[in-house]
């Protein structure tokens, strides 16, 4: 190893993958999209192949402690899925590699596949192959999956303009309230294991955590209704980081109405349980997994209706008016970013 | 967890996957070949996708004590390449997820995306994408390939035929002498660390561990005399374990003569010194990543010639001969498989 020795926390995750492949060029004229976006692009003539891929560890993205094994199955397939609808396109195929020590029995391992079958079958993806090795330590499951979409489909995370609105599907920040109360069910237990974990009446918060759907319905609407975002992205990391890489590769600004940002009722209820704004918990949470768009004004009509839970949550400005959130007190103040970055942990 | 407790290395790693794919039905028109090739193929009307994945694991697959981070960067490429080309494939892109304990520095992460992108730069291929995370414990890499060919020029392992001569490139057993060499010199450092280790000397051997090359020369020369093998694999887990693969897969039986399986001075010396039989290294030893094929009776000409480095080491049989091995000696014994099975570590 070299004698320098710059931490990996100070780049940051998204840092650290500028810094990693910025000396990488592009040779393969079937390369559309490299590092960047939702998912990588490969021209195939007619069709093009679009490729996502994420490695999951266990003690950073999820704790077996309150993680069933068919969910994190489930889940971990889903992610994946998500950003493949996030490009505008059909995911189609899917591996599954999977590093494992031997405190796993086959048993936990037919959970853990039971829960990819049922993402495959509900998103009628074929598994077509992976790994199997040993770990000395937990358990690491890597997914790639593989879409398609016609060249003019897809949408990156480029095209929005200036006068666009920005909306976003279903409702955001469940999911880390969900991950707030198992962590506190989490506690609770270890202080006394004799207390049953009270989680029946937060059924729909902690199954957002567990078990998040992608927005597959939400392409079909586009598709439907002849509706073509101008830039997408889904949320993984929150609300606020995720607008940002939109608007920095666009090269524009925002202008986000908090009053708009859809918050769940529970999620509401909840956060202020923990002291927690709950607007907070809708633009930093992260694992929503919801999809968040631009759109060109002449769209809005399209959107902007009861057929689907699709919300006009602001609108792109030029750049030089920054990144703004408008709150219920009308004040403005700059969007902050604290999307997940695991190096900080 | 269930309630029974079923070992993995019961089941062994071939076996674990079958156990685990084999309720997932495939859905897509588009899927010509799920689990069980190197690679799998997806339908893209002219030409076809091949996808190959690995997830490799500090500790289990590699010893950063003697593995230079931009070796092992060249070699987690290198390994899914050689599954591409085992189709009878080009490798055109490249996903490189990685988890990363917080011991390693910016610095060591640019060796090993310099090994990365040389490996990117010999075989022209591009990476688009991957996930960087941290880990609680030791570098994990998950690769996956991404290839083309059109849909008759792929070979799978299932067409292997009586009659057909099984092929070899270049020779087998040097990369697990190398292991061995690196093994003992480790030793010897740990018990007096103001000991140099003796690498030196075995620099072919110790290289072919370090830094192995996938045979594109291979298939460039299949292309270039029209030889259309029936049935291929590269060679990971050992010579015997990857043809049984293809006698399984081909439904057929195999004769393998010890005197034609081609095994480096160097690799025949190092063997005797270590008091270990040089034809069970050249059979069971894996990660020598040449190709392994069979081709019929009117393709062995242009196959048997000074032009490249390839083996005519035995014959395709009928299935109820079995697949046996015909010693220096005359002898015959069954070719047994002790192919790598990281459960049984």
């Amino acid at each position: 190893m070299s004698e320098k020795h710059t931490p990996l926390s100070s780049l940051g995750e998204f840092g650290l993958i500028d810094h990693l492949s910025k000396s990488f060029e592009i040779k393969q004229d079937s390369t559309l999209k490299g590092i960047g976006d939702d998912a990588a692009v490969i021209d195939h003539q007619d069709k093009c192949t679009v490729v996502s891929t994420d490695l999951l560890i266990e003690g950073v993205h999820f704790d077996l402690s309150f993680m069933p094994l068919k969910h994190l199955g489930y889940k971990a397939v889903v992610v994946n899925l998500s950003d493949v609808y996030a490009m505008n396109a059909t995911p189609t195929q899917l591996t599954v590699s999977l590093a494992i020590s031997n405190r796993f029995s086959v048993e936990a391992l037919d959970e853990l596949y039971a829960g990819i079958k049922h993402a495959c079958d509900t998103y009628g993806v074929d598994l077509v192959g992976g790994d199997t090795t040993s770990s000395l330590k937990g358990l690491n499951i890597s997914v790639t999956a593989i879409g398609q979409a016609k060249k003019e489909e897809l949408i990156y995370r480029d095209g929005a303009k200036a006068g666009d609105f920005i909306c976003v599907s279903g409702d955001l920040g469940a999911a880390y309230m969900g991950l707030q109360i198992l962590n506190r069910e989490k506690q609770v237990y270890l202080e006394n294991p004799e207390m049953q974990p009270e989680l029946d009446k937060h059924k729909l918060l902690v199954g957002r955590q567990l078990k998040p759907e992608a927005r597959k319905d939400v392409i079909a609407y586009f598709k439907e209704h002849n509706i073509r975002p101008t830039a997408m992205i889904d949320v993984s990391d929150g609300l606020s980081s995720d607008l940002m890489h939109i608007c920095k590769q666009s090269d524009v600004g925002c202008h986000v109405y908090e009053a708009n940002v859809p918050v769940h009722n529970e999620t509401y209820n909840q956060a202020l349980e923990f002291n927690m704004d709950p607007i907070t918990a809708a633009l930093s949470g992260g694992e929503d997994y919801e999809l968040l768009f631009t759109v060109s004004p002449s769209d809005e009509s399209k959107i902007n209706n009861q057929e689907i839970d699709i919300a006009i949550i602001g609108k792109i400005v030029e750049k030089d008016k920054g990144l703004m959130l408008q709150t219920r007190a009308n004040h403005l103040h700059e969007l902050v970013a604290q999307g997940w970055n695991s190096f900080q942990k």
